[in-house]
């Protein structure tokens, strides 16, 4: 019953984080898209060429400066409605249950996303991208350059997805 | 003389940042690597087949369940000495003046690196990666599986890193 109150599935399971943090983020700005529920949101962002724009914080705005030779960035976010003391997650969409670091699912220790997006379009601290599938109102973590050298494995498998949906 | 000091290079810039953060995280395990001075950290992770070992806090080792089956994983971790303040920056293998956002240098506000490896073996709360070059003793701030659906993009480009490097 309780655990129902706090959003826990069959087998998943929860443990008591530290008492405290190790660090502390800023947010460097927010994220306006066009889903202000979490119903509305893209399963994931290849389903949605939705233009979203990335507000950065005037006071980090000269950190853009070559963000516009760019064709995709790197886009870090905080995801801050989700609970944090979840190990073991039961998707809705899958049957299976998977350790959160196997998922990209927002609840996880340090609610931190990475998002792949083109870049269509920078004007002062005003970026237009697409590829995102957040919130409206998301806090912004960071920026970066995405490097093929380093950034993409065109051949790269996750076999528990392999097996439950193909 | 003092900007020397803290390590300021000739056009770079630094701001105030803002006197309380706005959310915390937590480290959850350390990265064992055989790098424990900067210079010795190979200036990209493709330039070293080094295997280094990802450990996970007890405490959330059963996040792992399912981590196994995946190739490649994004492993995001915290790069606790460098500063925090620069929005410009003159890296010393580019001639140029770059933001902040536009680099991937430690160097941030949220310092929080994004790495693509290639996975070797699980074993209990162990992770064997190839693709990491950080100091021995990074803080581990999370892991996810490595999507190449939405996370591979092998025509990306940066376009000051072509006109400085090409």
């Amino acid at each position: 019953m309780a655990e129902e109150e706090f959003g826990i599935r069959g087998g998943e399971v929860a443990i008591p984080l530290p008492e405290n943090t190790d660090a502390g983020v800023y947010f460097l700005g927010r994220i306006r898209t066009p889903w202000t529920r979490r119903e509305q949101c893209p399963k994931n962002a290849r389903e949605s060429d939705a233009v979203c724009t990335i507000e950065v914080d005037p006071r980090y705005a000269a950190g853009l400066q070559g963000v516009e030779s760019c064709s995709h960035l790197l886009v870090l976010y905080w995801m801050d409605r989700s609970r944090r003391d979840l190990v073991l997650q039961a998707p809705r969409h899958y049957g299976e249950v998977l350790g959160t670091f196997a998922l990209r699912s927002p609840a996880r220790p340090n609610p931190i996303a990475v998002s792949v997006v083109r870049l269509q379009e920078v004007a002062a601290n005003l970026l237009s991208v697409v590829g995102l599938d957040c919130l409206d109102g998301t806090p912004l973590i960071d920026i970066k350059p995405y490097f093929a050298s380093t950034d993409s494995v065109p051949d790269a498998v996750v076999g528990w997805r392999k097996a439950t949906k193909d």
